[in-house]
């Protein structure tokens, strides 16, 4: 008796954007060990922000994305990479909207160590 | 006295990807806490392994991925991710050269529990 191979799934970036418009509001789309990948949509300017514990790592999908740090900032286009230490202060900003992954670990808030507006809802899957 | 803003470099992949063009030797190109990202060329067939105490994460950047289990298969193109959960047996495979991002923790090997002439060089940064 043969048995027929299971088809794995992968998660496909264009088609999770195309579930959600709104932006500022972290989708979790993967999970490894105790970290999350989301997915978010930017557009204006973020809040003044660091994460006490950890590093946060940006890459970004579609469009552009600066972060602006105290001392200077870092442009991020489409297929480019960038890791904000841990406890750096950061400011993302987008001209126009971003689509951009976030991998960290499960349960940081997206204001680190500031509450206000712009915090989103944690762990909401997509 | 005013000072003049320091500009920080992100990790192009494109560019990394044009450092390098051996297959099956993946490169570390950035750092979170205790995990790395690797960049990597794979075509052909890879051994079957699983790595018994992390999750292990492929994003394909550009071409095609087929990662086979025991029980079926995950087909990745660019733009998607798959998630391997530890202690999966899982066996790579390309018809033709794919670039890949890899995400794990630093020091897993990429041949896992298994050692043989695939088992690449660690901790190579690009």
């Amino acid at each position: 008796m043969s048995t027929v191979p299971t088809v794995y799934h992968p998660v496909n970036f264009a088609q999770k954007y195309s579930l959600f418009s709104e932006q500022w509001q972290p989708k979790v789309i993967a999970r490894m060990n105790d970290y999350q990948f989301k997915l978010a949509r930017l557009e204006g300017e973020f809040v003044w922000h660091s994460h006490a514990d950890t590093d946060e790592t940006f890459i970004v999908i579609e469009g552009q994305l600066r972060i602006d740090f105290r001392d200077g900032f870092v442009m991020l286009s489409a297929g480019e990479l960038y890791v904000v230490p841990k406890g750096v202060e950061h400011k993302p900003w987008a001209e126009k909207e971003v689509k951009l992954m976030l991998i960290e670990p499960e349960g940081v808030i997206n204001t680190g160590d500031i509450q206000g507006e712009r915090t989103a809802q944690n762990d909401v899957w997509i």
